[in-house]
């Protein structure tokens, strides 16, 4: 482990004991189920923003192949890791099978695979069983909306969208059957219990992110959030590694309030923003819409973003709508990060080679490697056909 | 003409009062030549942020009926106006062509027909005729790189990227080749008499922008700035309507600070930005990069937004690339004045429907609503691919 941690930080480009000092202060932490063979991941302070793609069958399209390439696929283009959210179908063989093809740390949600299989007749040892089940098989990450209380969803009935979490519309759902209190913020410490045996990061999910602008930042969401603080030091106490999920739909102008919020709420712990989509009329292209919030949010302290495909509101997405939504995820990480930590270094180096028309090292530095195939006439010939011979870069190197 | 600034004013959503406040103080301007008939626009104080779209053939790629064809299909996507930046071949009958088809304003950089015939072997008095013609044609602004004086490229020389402008490129090497200082500098005065006589709206060219993440912000840049606020004096002082054009790229914790100084060095004349670009390495993805960076940008004020391609960088774009980038500009120029004004009707209309799963209200109110061709299954089933019958809203609805 002492090996891996200094490969860890020498990869975060950070010192050995700064890296210590963030694991133990909870604000970093090391994704990775010793259960099974896969890269550790450093996501929180210190390390560069991480993007999360997911992929997972649903009960109207798609199959187990068809969502076992687009695992490939977003691994290629750069994604950090992978959440399943299969609903339905058999999700143990499918997450054996994605740990088969990749070796970037998993995340699940857990109640999907229950509410997939029994709906709303569920109680809290079967969800215990799936937890336990998912953590032998290898899951690294569980999203698990234990601060989804029934205060806090009374203040979400108000909302323009009350609920936009499957996981958080599945729990009210179940605790409106029920007549109860959410079971995973009573049986907190049980769930906490099977994390800790498995070393398995919990990822606290926010099941009241507001799903429209008008909704961003409102008593159901602080609600929540104030709880999810509460719950991050009871799982620290415990020894659970902690991320906090966020927002959401969000405008540009709440994002780096409720980033601070956040991080003061929640003790520092690493912030998983699931976008945040600053407009709500995008649909199509809710992968630009999250490009231009999770920038902001990375820039404000967001460590982790999970991905936003151009499908999102509309359908599952296709394998191109996976690539793409990777790399624009990537894209606002790095822009991000160049603010967080200055990590100007292949900005630098591209635009020096772009000076020099150098177009074979150009167009390795890209973000997208195969930026390439798209432009095949590049590099031999020295200019593009934008300007041709008119290129400003051209007549300037020749005065 | 009454008539004509109280219907903009109510395309705005701003009192008369205010709108002529602004246009007086210069901070708002109305974008038409009255040789053509054009849809006159507000750009600027108050009214909403407008996006650009450059088309243009280039010696290398391209024909008119293919450039004709972009032209139309930016404006079917939103474009609130037109540059024709074509180098090379017959200007004059491109811009007829496109006053033909498309009745948004139109924009161009004269210098480029005079460059596209002549390269270096021209002088002021060519470059006053090609500015008469292209006014009397119809042409209802023009960017001139009048800012653009020898100490600035002084400056340049140390860039990363000394200068990625094009203008800019060809104004130095004539200014290097001549031995003599900038003949729009020189002769801004009779540059303004011609646009004064036919009301075109000039758009201060910023021949410096920084075409590097490294060269943000730096000397070059302002020195010139600081010319542009003298000369929007001058220009005003002409009775010349004015538009300053800025960066380029620019990391995204400076877009606020270059916005702000603009703004003062300019004396609150609207801002015209060029992405900015938020990150140098994602070639191939540059709509997304200047999504970040346009939406930043107008929320911190500036007014107008030049669209950039996913072929930025790399090519001339093709339709399909013409038509992506117009929408990411729309996104972000909405992203930016829904905190800018608030204006955020239309995504609260939407995401009502969304919450009613009105399938065909969600669709009628998207910002590019030909997204409901790439969904063909949506609208009467009333769940989508993503959830199927496992929909967070559905599920909530029914409880």
């Amino acid at each position: 482990m002492d090996k891996e941690v200094r490969l860890l930080a020498e990869r975060e480009q950070i010192s050995l004991a700064k890296f210590n000092r963030n694991i133990k202060s909870g604000a970093l932490v090391v994704v990775k189920n010793p259960q099974r063979n896969v890269k550790p991941l450093a996501i929180g302070a210190g390390a560069s923003t991480k993007v999360n793609a997911n992929i997972g069958i649903s009960p109207d399209k798609s199959d187990l192949d068809s969502e076992i390439r687009k695992a490939k696929i977003a691994v290629e283009a750069g994604a950090d890791t992978l959440m399943d959210l299969s609903v339905g179908g058999d999700v143990a063989q499918i997450l054996s099978e994605i740990i088969k093809v990749s070796d970037v740390p998993l995340g699940t949600v857990p109640l999907y695979q229950l509410f997939g299989d029994k709906h709303l007749d569920f109680d809290f040892e079967d969800y215990l069983r799936v937890l336990e089940q998912q953590a032998k098989l290898g899951v690294d990450f569980m999203t698990i909306h234990a601060g989804l209380t029934r205060d806090a969803v009374e203040f979400a009935k108000k909302r323009v969208i009350p609920i936009t979490s499957r996981g958080g519309c599945f729990l009210a759902s179940w605790m409106n059957k029920q007549g109860l209190e959410n079971p995973l913020y009573t049986g907190f410490d049980d769930v906490l219990e099977i994390l800790a045996e498995y070393d398995v990061t919990i990822s606290l999910g926010d099941g009241l992110r507001p799903g429209a602008l008008a909704d961003a930042t409102d008593k159901a969401q602080i609600t929540e959030l104030k709880t999810l603080g509460r719950l991050t030091k009871r799982a620290w106490s415990c020894g659970v590694k902690v991320i906090v999920e966020g927002p959401g739909h969000v405008p540009l102008d709440q994002i780096q309030h409720n980033m601070r919020i956040q991080k003061r709420f929640c003790h520092n712990a690493p912030f998983y923003v699931l976008g945040p989509l600053v407009t709500d009329i995008a649909c199509g292209y809710d992968h630009i819409t999250s490009a231009i919030g999770g920038a902001v949010a990375a820039m404000h302290g967001a460590d982790f973003l999970c991905y936003v495909t151009s499908a999102e509101h509309l359908g599952l997405p296709d394998e191109y709508q996976v690539r793409e939504g990777v790399i624009a995820s990537k894209i606002a990480a790095h822009s991000g990060d160049i603010v967080k930590y200055g990590a100007r270094g292949r900005d630098d180096k591209l635009s020096a080679a772009r000076g020099r028309l150098d177009w074979d090292a150009v167009l390795n530095l890209c973000i997208d490697p195969k930026v390439r195939d798209h432009y095949p006439g590049l590099g031999g010939e020295r200019k593009c056909t934008m300007c041709g011979d008119f290129c400003a870069l051209r007549i300037f190197r020749d005065l």
